[in-house]
């Protein structure tokens, strides 16, 4: 091996060894990015410093020159500036982003990556320019199949030297935005600053930050965000099935009070209003229901129906009488494509799309 | 004991066992609470997603009536609402503040408690209203001693329920702030909104968020989180020293591009510009020394004075010219009343004031 080769410093994925807790490279991760506090379900719209973020690399300052580059397999290649971008037709979606990470250090065995419970997500007014208006002014080729999209953020990620890179098919959905805001204010620098794209209901690896570039290709995409991470797959070896859409879930706001260590929420003893959040990236949820006895029995809990905001989480309610001693309540959403939340985990070896149902500890006094 | 005790879930403080990995619980905590991604290190004024979060129990929702009430031993009792705090004249302050927690997953054994690496940092220009001016109106009684704050949040520690409260004595310094806007914008709710104690100098756990109420007391308070919690001891029964102003600290904005898992920075060979900020709570910084050999050698860094924000940050710089293969780059700080930051971490039961010197593993290809 060179001994200046990245291999030195970059290795191949693992999952952790039996009883292996979480290691300080872990640990470096989950102390830079950060989740959704669960009590902050309670805003239909995440302010921006609860949202969740991840940042594979390094958060990169926007240079003073910033350009869009569109090129590629087009007829009309464009480099726009923020004046020219904004002053297209804008338009705002409320769209709830999860990671696909969530949940992954709940899995046994652990992937090693980012150890995410269950908070990896939020809900945000993005305002931008339809990724289609910008296409249709570049003219993809006849022939061309996907468009890439580059982040500023570069790094090393199992040895591979990358800027970020994903890809989506053409044509692209008419809700794909390139967004320059986040609640009516620029984006700040750990959400993409100046641009990014926001693709409503897929898992947040498609909503490339710091976007600096989109190339129209004529053959499917195969960088490393597309082809080795971000796949569902069992054995290194496996092809896998690519992450797409957001897979059903429902969280709730933790009643009562918390232990600062434990995290356990302390309840009086009477009825207790349970309230969350409820969202799928494959349509509207359906239905939640709700059990206080580990998933023994089930009751339903009342869901908003979706809105305008079709690509927004969805409220939900239920009402509990708690009693003396120990519980565990637990909430499990079911979608309008007949997804349902899985009780029990199954298992990836990258970590993804992890959302068996949120078990919340409550003792009651 | 009772089966409804809170010390069911609640236990006492304790250090991890020899080898004993990040647990659930301490895992738990950092996806809640996260630090300054180093590379911000490069906004002079962190913006507020970015600047350290650290909420003991649940971040509070601010009730439509909220007041400041200010009481105990005063003359004249206020119930003071928003309008009439911000008619009140306001003055905006530049404050670095630190978790006193910083750098506790570095300790051997590791107290259990919030996992910070170095990363709990942020500096922020907090407005409004001078605490003198506001106890002057209220009139403080002869032989009082102390203020009592007492935030919203509330929940259970080491079987203890209580709302969040520290105390300062009085008079207090003329720079303790009620602060209402954080770099121009309404607090947000992870950062106390709608009011907080700013203490600049002091550690975070001073800067009670989510202020409800003041108190003026004749007696020293020893509440929790003054007398129980951020002291300095080494074994459970020393009475300790109080956790007060903050140790100095120099950071480094990691050079080069990282590593996505093990945060291992990547530079080419030749020189490379270096920088970061660096603070005291004791004063001024007055010396920045780098080394480049894990602490063998040192040079001087360049450290900008302190100009007009004298409770904020001094920027540093310093050129290093990189060679391939593995290095340990160093910066330590002295500050203007004698203190050094150690290069060994003495230890203490909490965990607390740990300013090691940071060191940043860079790999020269």
């Amino acid at each position: 091996m060179d001994p200046r080769s990245l291999s030195q410093i970059s290795g191949a994925a693992r999952v952790a060894e039996s009883g292996e807790g979480i290691s300080e490279e872990e640990l470096a991760l989950a102390t830079r990015n950060h989740g959704l506090p669960l009590e902050a379900l309670r805003y239909e719209v995440t302010p921006p410093g609860l949202h969740y973020v991840l940042v594979h690399y390094d958060i990169p300052a926007a240079p003073a020159d910033w350009r869009l580059t569109v090129g590629g397999e087009v007829r009309n290649p464009l480099a726009m500036d923020m004046a020219e971008l904004t002053a297209l037709p804008a338009v705002t979606r409320r769209v709830t982003m999860e990671c696909a990470g969530n949940g992954r250090a709940l899995l046994a065995p652990r992937p090693i990556s980012q150890p995410w419970l269950v908070e990896a997500v939020g809900t945000t007014d993005w305002t931008g320019v339809p990724l289609r208006a910008v296409l249709a002014e570049a003219g993809p080729s006849p022939g061309s199949v996907e468009a890439v999209f580059t982040g500023a953020d570069h790094g090393v990620e199992r040895g591979v030297e990358q800027d970020y890179q994903r890809s989506l098919p053409l044509p692209v959905d008419a809700d794909v935005l390139l967004a320059f805001e986040m609640n009516g204010q620029p984006l700040p620098p750990q959400h993409g600053h100046p641009l990014r794209l926001i693709v409503p209901g897929w898992y947040g690896m498609a909503h490339v930050k710091w976007l600096r570039d989109i190339s129209v290709v004529d053959t499917a995409f195969t960088g490393f965000q597309q082809s080795v991470a971000y796949r569902y797959r069992q054995h290194p070896e496996d092809a896998g099935e690519p992450v797409t859409r957001i897979a059903p879930r429902a969280l709730m706001v933790p009643p009562g009070f918390p232990d600062f260590l434990t995290r356990t929420r302390i309840v009086p003893a009477g009825p207790v209003r349970l309230e969350g959040r409820t969202w799928s990236g494959f349509g509207p949820v359906t239905q939640v229901t709700l059990s206080s006895d580990g998933g023994r029995s089930w009751t339903l809990a009342e869901v908003t129906p979706p809105g305008a905001h079709r690509k927004a989480w969805q409220a939900w309610r239920a009402q509990w009488t708690a009693t003396p001693g120990h519980h565990t309540l637990t909430v499990r959403a079911f979608d309008a494509e007949g997804h349902a939340q899985p009780l029990e985990q199954p298992w990836n070896r990258g970590g993804f799309g992890n959302n068996m149902v949120q078990r919340v500890p409550v003792f009651c006094r």
